[in-house]
């Protein structure tokens, strides 16, 4: 065990603190789950009772003779800061906080609840709570829960914001025999979050897969980070709940969470290398077959079944899925026709149609798995007369013992499979009676094995120029909307980020001597704080030729003051053309989510963002992998890449912008939005044309 | 009972062709699932047996003293054509089939299963089979399968392609209790097939819903009259399997049927008013809340939770269906308000919180059933030590009763809820772990709601000059490759569809001369039926002002020729310009299905159908509110209707030129392949400007 958070997990001696003989109640519920099984002692505290159930019980942890691991805590709300600190001072090093009436409730409970933090802080705890219902570890039979029903011992380690949920879980999951490692209830999160679990249980050898349900990230970054670690090696399944907009709203009313946005979470799931998932039952699933099978070396599985029907089910869900059905090789299929009968094909999904004995699917079934090009396989089988599911359960309990490739099963015989299944079930082969799920659970597999072979590239650090960057955006303290437009053009130039060339004028005469110095015709636009829109007033002309553009300033000026009359009008900028036709139309943006911080956006102009929201998303800074990917992910991709006839753009110089606007935005945290919108594809070089940003000044 | 499959269900006498005693055989199953629980007579039929189990067993089905209503044919194959006619000789009007060994093995097996087709026709039987597992009928006791198991009573019928998946099914039903009123095991559906049996089950009264596992459907069309005309009235839940390139694999080598798209069975099975699934889950989770729940009136539902994250759970999977959560009057949050503890809002998800009594869930449930906007409920209840699953079952079933509203329960107590569960299932309230699954089979009511509700209008039947276009098909049979391009621009015109003023001409001067009675500049394309891609070998040149005509007609002459030396030029076509710059490009199409018949496409020209596969498929003829819905249902619909500032299209004429394509094709056996690409929707009216089509001389 490692990790700073064993103490939490395998103490020596619990004080639980409100202890109480009182029926009903959370104290004594606790003192009663303590007591049950764990291998530690467990130490009531409570100054108003001499004993409870039987037991010695101290007026303050600070009387308690031998050292304390870990302080409950159950007193009322009023008193339970201070019943922390107590515990604090008596040397305690973790403690959890059942006792609920904080942040939750607002108010009075959140100044409680900062009152807990500081106090936490004081002391450098390890706390969990408030509003949890506890932790439990089955190694040390610890139940520090109120919840009515142990665990069962397991290897999965789950971490949870509901606390009911978590007691519907251990009910649900002690009838369907899957173990646990160690549960936590997280509740209100003042001190250790998800990120601290995820560390903990990553270095944990007991633990082979980690759960959460959560409703929030604390802190998106760090989980990240910290998840990036762990998913290495240990596999992270996560609900994370209001994933839609009715779910997010119904979250925040229940957590006070602020919601961050679903874009957000779900590319920082995915950075995280966590396997989000959406229902409870890919939930346990998934963390069944992770604990239970190994991961396949391929993509490509075999379907080995004695009727066809569900055999063309698990196919249409191995299509549907990342999954392949494999090629047998072609010695495979020379053993396979050597012990099938002479009706049946040797191709997969393999057919051992309806008189299939329990040897058939033996020999078949090994002789699948022995070939190099099957990652693993789904057994399925439907009640005939020919075999018995007790026989069979044992044959591929064989087949899964001599190949370290992944197992699945369907044994659709009702309860004439029932024992059989539990006996698949306690050599960790899950079993299903849906075809799909069961390939399901095998694509977990592929998709876990891909995340751990993941390699994350430190984001690339570009040469630019930061001081003028700031000089850029601190002129933004002499607006009132903190908004800034093309007069912002400096900041990617700053940024390495290719523009055109372009000025601002403040007169038409000097407007038409810049415009002399570009090749053919320019862009002009409107420059006003006052003018987000530019397009819509009419504020922007391309292609306006040398001699029409002293005529076409005087318009744009008198077109700002027409949409506004006090408009302040910076100037006109002129811009050398760049030529949009030879290229695609890209949007390079950032927003920054309250919880992840800055959310990079791709995907091309026009329709294909606005209308047809055909975007990828990524947590900033990104690799240059990462960048690469954002612009190969979309649907649309191939139009950069060529389609239709026309050229490739320069895909590199788009991802490099990407680069090296999520350096712009990691940079300073004071660019709360900012939209490159057309940054151009061009055959050689992409080029921004127009920008727009919100600044926060206070962070500069 | 009515329907002219009656006698195959509910039979007075079946005799067992083929009954014997020898153990383990087909013949002696299927005497002792008849023997078991059918209130009619069995009777054993083999010529070398006198008695069979003990009841006397004759030579053949004519020697029967009493009339016999289904003969159930186990013979070998090679006497099994033999034995089906000399039953319809005796009189029986419905056989059974379960013989295997004919068109799935191929070759002389395809042969025998022809003979059995011709002697069905000759007596006009009602056959089931071959390759069948049998047929099932609860009320009557009927057994007349060889699966080890008997139905439970219930008020589903199920056919199913897989005889296995039957008997996998049956198995999982009776652990489950899920009951059946009639099964049948629709083998090689030589005579009766699918449509046979959602058309008799659609008309009887004890068949609730109608569920299919399906691997292919045999006459498309037929499928979308049948089942609308079922699915008024009675919900049919659909796998049809073989939905993924992989599947469809599978299943044709599975059962030797000539795959049809997986766009028209989508197009299709949407017409005809089924609800697909895809995994079997869905398929029973389905079932069994359309047997035992009522429809919601409306798609808003309440949930009510003793617990919030699962609670927000089931938000989410509401967000994610087609549902929404309901908000409650405020009279009803006046009333919730009343019997709720302070610390609790009267918002939906509604939680009660962790002490929630049984009487908290009572009058909460019955209050937002009251609730005119609530359509039905999922009650969620995680295990506390405040209420007894078995009170709460009673309180719910008690609601369930007195409201006439669908209700879905996830009591998540595991071993605790069991019995309570089992309780609600026996009133039909299906009960499940996850939340997002009892609220997938709420949205399941609903989508049946919106599927009883269905208007199917008639298609439009427009005006059209019928001979002319077949004039213009038939000019294909001096075609070597059966196909014709825009010199069959006829076609369109003489089905009303507005095509731009164009000539075919094969001199230069007179390509002048037309081109001068044009508007502005014209489009010229080369016209070759041996040239598909016309813009690939530069065959089309647009904006031809009038002096190049003349060499412009000599260029793609020449670039024909330089393509393919002996290329067959029919002429070089001049059209009068369509302005495309005012309007949106689209492409209407058509591609004859082998199960479906016409399959018509619509989306957006240029990237969208081709490379970001925006479109939407109606199997032809459609109604005009069909050929609406596919100009609405593409993602990229908004820019006909005038996105991002532009003039919207004319619609109505899109939506009439798909109608008219839809006649012509329905009309037309002939064209196997058409596509109108562009159709260029305009802000006034709609202008075909290219055609490509395939055309069966055969078939004219």
């Amino acid at each position: 065990m490692s990790g700073g958070l064993s103490g939490m997990f395998d103490p020596d001696r619990v004080a639980v603190v409100g202890a109480t003989d009182r029926a009903d109640s959370v104290g004594r519920a606790l003192m009663e789950n303590l007591l049950a099984d764990f291998d530690g002692e467990a130490v009531p505290v409570n100054p108003g009772r001499d004993r409870v159930l039987d037991r010695e019980c101290y007026p303050d942890v600070g009387s308690v003779p031998d050292p304390v691991d870990v302080a409950v805590v159950v007193v009322p709300a009023a008193v339970a800061v201070d019943a922390v600190r107590e515990a604090a001072e008596a040397g305690v090093e973790s403690v959890v906080v059942i006792t609920a009436g904080f942040g939750e409730t607002g108010g009075e409970g959140a100044a409680r609840e900062r009152d807990l933090r500081a106090v936490a802080d004081e002391y450098d705890l390890d706390l969990v709570g408030p509003n949890s219902i506890g932790v439990l570890s089955t190694p040390a039979g610890l139940n520090a829960t109120f919840a009515p029903t142990m665990a069962l011992p397991g290897d999965i380690s789950f971490m949870s914001q509901s606390g009911a949920f978590i007691t519907a879980v251990l009910s649900w999951a002690e009838e369907r025999g899957l173990g646990f490692k160690d549960i936590v209830s997280l509740g209100n999160k003042t001190v250790l979050d998800e990120v601290d679990f995820v560390d903990h249980w990553g270095d944990d050898p007991d633990t082979s897969v980690v759960l959460g349900y959560l409703e929030d990230v604390s802190d998106g970054r760090a989980f990240i980070e910290t998840a990036r670690e762990t998913t290495g090696n240990t596999p992270l399944v996560v609900v994370k709940s209001g994933w839609t907009d009715a779910g997010a709203q119904a979250a925040s009313s229940h957590t006070g969470a602020i919601a961050g946005s679903e874009r957000a979470y779900e590319a920082g799931m995915d950075q995280a290398g966590a396997i989000r998932v959406e229902t409870v039952e890919e939930l346990f699933d998934f963390a069944q077959v992770l604990s239970g099978q190994p991961l396949p070396d391929t993509d490509d599985v075999a379907v080995v079944t004695n009727a066809g029907g569900p055999g063309v089910m698990a196919t249409d869900a191995i299509g549907a899925s990342d999954l392949s059905l494999a090629s047998f090789a072609e010695s495979t299929r020379a053993d396979l026709r050597a012990v099938l009968p002479d009706e049946t094909g040797a191709d997969n999904p393999l057919d051992l149609i309806g008189d299939a004995t329990v040897d058939r699917f033996r020999d078949t079934l090994d002789t699948v798995l022995r070939d190099d090009g099957v990652g693993g396989a789904v057994v399925i089988a439907c009640p005939t007369a020919t075999f018995d599911y007790a026989d069979l359960a044992a044959v591929i309990r064989e087949c899964d013992a001599a190949h370290d490739k992944p197992l699945v099963t369907c044994l659709m015989g009702g309860e004439r499979a029932t024992a059989a299944a539990r006996a698949l079930d306690d050599d960790g082969i899950p079993n299903y009676f849906d075809p799909a799920r069961a390939v399901r659970s095998l694509d977990a597999l592929a998709r876990y094995r891909a995340i751990s072979e993941r390699e994350y590239d430190a984001p690339a650090e570009f040469d630019v120029d930061r001081e003028r960057a700031r000089e850029v955006l601190e002129s933004v303290e002499r607006r009132e909307n903190n908004r800034l437009g093309v007069e912002a053009m400096d900041l990617l130039d700053a940024y390495g980020i290719d523009t055109p060339r372009g000025e601002i004028l403040t007169d038409p005469t000097d407007a038409e001597a810049v415009a002399r110095r570009y090749d053919g015709p320019v862009v002009m636009k409107i420059v006003s704080p006052d003018i987000l829109h530019k397009s819509d007033i009419g504020g922007v002309r391309v292609g306006v030729p040398n001699d029409e553009v002293y005529d076409t300033f005087e318009t744009l000026v008198a077109r700002a003051h027409n949409y506004q009359s006090d408009a302040t009008v910076l100037g006109v900028q002129v811009q050398e053309s760049v030529d949009i036709d030879a290229g695609v139309e890209t949007i390079v943006g950032m927003n920054r989510d309250p919880q992840f911080g800055p959310l990079l956006l791709f995907g091309l102009g026009g329709i294909f963002v606005e209308i047809l929201e055909d975007s990828s998303f990524r947590v900033a800074p990104v690799s240059e992998r990462e960048a690469r990917t954002m612009t190969e992910e979309i649907d649309s991709a191939p139009l950069l890449r060529g389609a239709r006839g026309r050229d490739s753009t320069d895909v590199d110089a788009v991802v490099e912008a990407i680069q090296r606007l999520s350096q712009l935005v990691t940079d300073f945290p004071a660019i709360e939005e900012l939209d490159i919108n057309p940054l151009v594809a061009l055959p050689d070089g992409a080029q921004a044309v127009d920008i727009r940003l919100t600044v926060n000044p206070t962070q500069l």
